[in-house]
């Protein structure tokens, strides 16, 4: 078999390694600051893995545990309290629009996850700098940019393309369609050059940005093919379904495709490797080494004259 | 019986008189566009009545209806175009989160419903000014706002207290806690001072200020109490259950309530009258006077010099 497997710890190193450098020759101290305010177990264990992944780079990690009626205001304290330069909610904690409302709550100028309204405007709009004078790049969501560097990493991006459109020619489809993860990622393929189908459980969209890329922001296309027809189509396959019995048969994928899963379950057969020609099983050390990322630029925004 | 029942027709009629003067005097011409991206055949009727009362006091009234792919783009033309004074969106579009995430594409500045961050933050936070002169009054949500008006017209409010406490000593209990109506609606309440219970499936929470009011706002509490024991308490009980089959029995009413009801469906029995003092069945023509005293407000900041 020819499939190369892929892991993510293996894309996050050279990345981790950078992160470590910048730290020290800077001579800095970022912290971060996790709210938990559920009882969810798994969301302990992510935090305490997330400490020592980030003290290994140089980061403090601190994991406050609140009521979530102080929620809000525990994450207004931190907003104002300069020792801290990023905030991150483990959600669920009141579940839907009420947890939106919080992820507003969060100051872009710590959001490290990116879910706050401005953050989340610029990347569906292709706007690619918080400032006219494009000094200061956008956050983007850690998983969907973890997703984007492990393209980058395995090829996917063609870099003899001008930046921004080095995924032209690419059809990808993308199963799941969350706000947090599988749309905001859809959009960012589609932004840079691919022809994407977003799938989820109430239909496939098409994003892209038309014939030759002459859009500069990708548009949404309702699309009446089928799971079957799509990804039959696609370069790129990424899974990210949150149930332990969802299988995408390997059947239906194209022989030589890369296949991508950044579920906390498995979404591919055992026998994807029989046909993938990249395979990547998941994502979740990328995405840390990401939110990292995203708090080294706000501690220099943060800091900047 | 004593029991008093209010129209809203009734409270509506000196904010509609109110408008129309404001209009006439001023020798303005507001305009509202409302953007419907779904096949909802209740929000077109709804729409073509929110025309009607609007031409009525002199507001123009624009139905735009467009393919919820493009909502957004026709959203964000509409935030720039000076002919344009408010904006609203008849949700739901896509459901759920993505929703969310367009209610914060209406710019602040013509936001009539109230739906973005920065006016629903103020809201809880009980901040009333968008400014620290105190010269721009914030934008509260119509169908919230629409209750407070009638609870002020019912004598519910004791304007011998001051402004913003006026509700001090009052009980109230709210049946639904959507994001939307009824949580912003429990936290107004408290906010004026009241000790509200705020009721949904997950179970029930008390809003309020503290001891005399001690509290600047009001805070969440988690409530072990039950729906029978907090309406037992309760001088004003408000209902918004979106159920046709939800009835709250009368037997639990304290005798002399106010009995108010925002749900489209009678939340209420039909005896009812037989225990409350003031009985209030709908609230839909106040929300629409709302909607056109918000429309008004923004018009105003837009035109100030």
């Amino acid at each position: 078999m020819s499939c190369k497997k892929v892991l993510a710890s293996e894309v996050a190193a050279p990345f981790r390694q950078e992160l470590k450098q910048t730290i020290q020759e800077k001579g800095i101290r970022p912290k971060l600051v996790g709210f938990l305010a559920n009882d969810d177990p798994a969301a302990v264990m992510y935090a305490n893995w997330t400490a020592k992944t980030c003290a290994e780079t140089g980061v403090e990690f601190e994991l406050r545990k609140v009521d979530r009626n102080n929620l809000e205001e525990c994450v207004v304290e931190a907003n104002e309290d300069k020792s801290i330069h990023g905030i991150m909610v483990y959600y669920p904690v009141f579940g839907g629009n009420q947890d939106q409302y919080i992820q507003n709550v969060v100051s872009p100028r710590k959001d490290v996850e990116s879910l706050c309204h401005q953050y989340r405007y610029n990347m569906y709009h292709n706007i690619r700098y918080l400032d006219p004078e494009e000094s200061q790049k956008c956050i983007i969501p850690c998983t969907p940019l973890a997703v984007v560097k492990i393209l980058e990493y395995v090829g996917v991006y063609n870099k003899i393309l001008n930046y921004g459109d080095r995924l032209h020619g690419k059809t990808i489809t993308v199963i799941n369609r969350s706000e947090v993860v599988g749309r905001p990622l859809a959009a960012l393929l589609a932004n840079d050059g691919a022809k994407v189908f977003s799938v989820d459980v109430t239909g496939i969209q098409e994003f892209h940005r038309g014939q030759g890329l002459k859009l500069k922001k990708h548009e949404v296309f309702e699309c009446d093919k089928t799971l079957e027809e799509v990804v039959a189509l696609s370069d790129v396959v990424i899974t990210g379904v949150p149930t332990k019995s969802y299988k995408l048969p390997t059947s239906l994928l194209k022989d030589g495709v890369v296949a991508l899963n950044f579920s906390t379950f498995k979404n591919f057969e055992d026998d994807v490797t029989d046909k993938a020609s990249i395979y990547i099983p998941s994502v979740g050390k990328v995405t840390v080494a990401m939110l990292e990322r995203n708090l080294i630029r706000l501690y220099d925004y943060q800091t900047r004259a």
